[in-house]
């Protein structure tokens, strides 16, 4: 109890216990590593927070994060402007940038669809992802929202709005993770790869 | 790679990475659901930091973190004042006010003597011990450093600094921990454990 006593300090704790998967414990573990910190590391740390709130917006093409006006891929002249990857987190789209074998667009809708947690169609970046589609730029837009029921969802009801314009939707394939373990993989996913098969 | 090239949210994550125990994909993880957060909640956080730095110092007695100049529970005129209880870190004194069981007062070293790592006696709080222990107040210290090589080491050195003052150092005690299981406790605990073992 003692500890919890300084003020400051048991605030620093419920900062960090705010943040996701940090307990109580963690979180005190932290607060003590920041407050070991030198000065000059624990203000760096604190401008880092406050300056990517006000530094980081909205792309105002794709909607990922970005400190100018346009993420570093829309800028980019040599990326593939006739094709988008639609994914549902920022993460996601760095994770598909690590394979370094797209070299489209992306555009992030900032979640997916779950009426059960409250989040409706609106609540995407979705209009967003319309209005990049009036002119003929784009070919083809790749659905690569996560393989769970919302992203299934989001991708299904997406897909509806833009089949009627003509434009190819494409979705990630299923199947066996490389380096998986056919043994121990799902039967929704094995059937998935049964189905998705291709010639050798 | 998109989003890294978003210099205020890579310094951010930057920033979450250098905390013990968070890694790349947790730092990312964390940095982004700071820049989710409301405008003011990302502030308050930044502000719990400098904070935390700004106003949290060593208690002039014990050495134990506090926003005045003595800690809780030296302020404190119910605790007992004669013993002293020596642990390495401000979290171990909370692990014991926890059990509610302790009323005397804390010493914080902040840290355990540990050649390997670079710390000395010197750079521990032992002179600030010594410095309570001049007049005839203090009655027991209890070591309560971990029961690690370091915190041992600890331990018998400090009890030989004060053995001559004439002062009671006494250790808590090794044993089998309540709940455990005797088939997987180590030897040396089970050994230390029929070594201390009480009549009942």
């Amino acid at each position: 109890m003692a500890a919890y006593n300084v003020v400051p300090l048991a605030r620093l704790v419920e900062q960090f216990e705010r943040l996701p998967g940090i307990g109580n414990k963690t979180a005190q573990r932290l607060a003590y590593f920041v407050l070991n910190m030198p000065k000059t590391q624990a203000d760096e740390f604190a401008k880092a927070i406050t300056d990517a709130h006000e530094k980081v917006k909205y792309c105002t093409v794709c909607c990922n994060f970005t400190d100018s006006e346009l993420c570093p891929v829309c800028r980019n002249e040599a990326r593939d402007k006739s094709q988008i990857c639609v994914v549902e987190t920022p993460r996601d789209a760095i994770a598909l940038e690590n394979t370094h074998e797209y070299n489209g667009t992306y555009h992030i809708l900032h979640g997916a669809i779950s009426p059960l947690n409250g989040v409706s169609p609106d609540q995407l970046k979705i209009k967003e992802l319309l209005s990049r589609l009036t002119d003929d730029t784009v070919k083809e837009v790749i659905m690569a929202t996560n393989p769970t029921v919302e992203g299934e969802a989001t991708a299904m009801y997406i897909s509806k709005l833009l089949k009627p314009m003509g434009i190819k939707v494409t979705r990630l394939a299923y199947g066996i993770p490389v380096g998986g373990d056919l043994e121990y993989t799902d039967e929704v996913t094995l059937a998935r790869a049964l189905e998705g098969r291709s010639e050798i």
